[in-house]
């Protein structure tokens, strides 16, 4: 089943309120097309859409257990509020090699999925080693611009896949960076990626139903 | 009015459902003595304790606005979900000095209090150069220990009041660090403190009724 | 005595052997014109400079003592290195509050001068209460620009210096950022700041005699 | 050929002119026994020991190109000091992932030969990703201890070995933590290593040529 994960990001469009809108969308969208759809919010608002109908992630956990950890996002806090996974190393959010392995091992754990976000095919492939659900491959020059990954840099995705592939067969790639239409949905689908990572190409554009529907659809041509 | 902040850390015992009895401990007894009770809780708990009848702080908020900074704490969001403050500058979550000054601007904006944290009376000088609501010294070396501020170091407390208050006499001085019962609060009152920050010395402790209430009590004798 | 600060921070043009030619022209025109130059370099480019005729400052320094900290450029090591000083918290190298304070304490233990960076004039407040020897005003969005500091924002270099000196009336001020030529040295000297700190503007251009001839003049009128 | 790297750290008994005793020592028993001896230390002290006959290490650089950067330690300029190769990834200097593939780029890029750190098997897998010259496993939590990583985890450095290899042949494993010995280091070469990394149990003793030797001869048997 393809996967659209919708990135709020500190977006004001991607906050508070404007998430109930946003979920029952992608909720209606994704029963029609059989598309799997997360959203991964702020923590604040990870208690106020896993009351809806939709897999809530958090964007980011620190690699910290239970204890003193002030002010740090705790796994299993954000676990507890309803998030059913989370976003690993996105390239806002950049993290020491030890404490992506620590992040995932304690999201696994206590049942957490994980996205570990990565820039490049080489990058995908080292993380691919700490045997996360997924790895979102993402030039970071590419992200919230006009050309989308599959059009600049087709062979980044081709190649992430591969060599993903070659260290886990059970690790499954995503693509993002200036993903904005069905086009690049398909192109994605068609170098091997098995689902797409987005943020202001879905939360702040006027037509969200329209772009998502569009998205979904060419996912499962 | 004192002051009682709760900091509940990423303790287990802080978080999710346990929040719920220990916020109406903390609301019947602030009602009972008249001190202001406060519960700084992870950014996911926030939600949640908002719905209770107690003032409730995010643990941290990032220096950042709306826009794309996937996995920092947004100080909108928190305020969104019901936070009417943040602890700033945490000893587990040290910021830079830059970062420290805009956090607190953000949230003077949006109308966030801010509590600062700071390890030694010339750093609480510092912060309050930026005119936060409180300043909270709490040396390092005594948090989660078995020895208060207030016995071990009173000439800390007592200089960062009056270094405090050189700077801007309308920052109010907190104390933290190993305080554990009545003696250590009417300690800390005695010394020019307005409130105190505790942590497991209330959240992990069996008789959490019977502690608040002696602090609470030495606060207003 | 005017100062003039040169940084040459990770410039090929301010590496190595071309730190020979720099220094030389800064020792003469700082003798007739009795205008104190130091320059500010790599820690591996320390040694160096030392031995030429120069007061060499070390770009950063972290705030460690003696010990097991690989890798982190040790205050010990670069005073016995021939530094006579260093910056501190340099707009591209922000530290935490806790650990600016720390680094000041140890560098006037071991008798190393400091230059704190600040990017307002309320966090130039905030940093004179460490009490380095000079606090360095530079607004980092003007820092490698066009338009200097004096003349963007002359209220800026005005405000450091009331409120630096109203914390400690030792501490002297500094400013940097887009000084190009005389005109803007002079400016700052009758704003009030002692020297001047900069970069690009003397390491990457191509007649750096006239142009530090011209600063140091404008200095001493 | 074996290989000993001895990390200096910020050790008082590693910088300055007791390193050069230390560089003479290591050098007659690297000729000796056909050993290579890389001596690593801070960014101040590669200018003094390049000049005296050993391989001299970057204890860590940054991740970044010529420019304006600070404070923060360019590959290029310890380069040109004389150094002939780096640390990246010490445990007590850990990196971004992004920023260790950078690194690495830019060290080869360059001529400066890596040895990238790293805590456990699975992350030596990661990083040999990156194709360094080296990995060193090194559990953080036997680092500086007294029990060495080959007599308490001894499959650590074994399934290093494997897995570092199972992605790049050509990527040679180091392991340390806890090293003391000849003992330690006879079971290193066994277990597959090619060399060791070692720090306070050379740097810190008082019989450092009688134990560089024992460890020396060790690696040839």
């Amino acid at each position: 089943m393809g996967v659209i994960v919708v990135n709020t990001k500190a977006y004001k469009e991607g906050m508070g309120e404007n998430l109930v809108e946003l979920s029952r969308i992608m909720e209606k969208i994704g029963e029609k097309y059989e598309v799997r759809m997360i959203l991964a919010v702020q923590p604040s608002d990870i208690r106020l859409v896993s009351q809806l109908n939709i897999d809530v992630f958090s964007q980011h956990v620190d690699a910290i257990e239970y204890g003193s950890h002030t002010g740090w996002i705790s796994p299993y806090a954000v676990k507890l509020a309803g998030a059913v996974g989370t976003l690993i190393n996105h390239s806002e959010h950049r993290m020491k090699v030890e404490d992506i392995a620590k992040a995932v091992e304690i999201s696994k754990k206590i049942g957490l999925e994980t996205i570990i976000c990565a820039g490049t095919s080489e990058i995908s492939k080292a993380v691919a080693c700490f045997s996360p659900d997924y790895v979102a491959v993402e030039p970071p020059e590419l992200i919230g611009g006009d050309i989308s990954v599959t059009k600049a840099q087709p062979e980044i995705v081709k190649n992430a896949v591969d060599s993903v592939h070659s260290i886990n067969k059970n690790v499954k790639v995503l693509c993002g960076a200036g993903i904005k239409n069905g086009n690049d949905v398909s192109k994605a689908i068609e170098l091997g990626a098995e689902g797409i990572l987005v943020a202001s190409g879905v939360v702040k554009v006027k037509e969200r139903k329209k772009i998502i529907e569009e998205m979904a659809k060419a996912m499962v041509k």
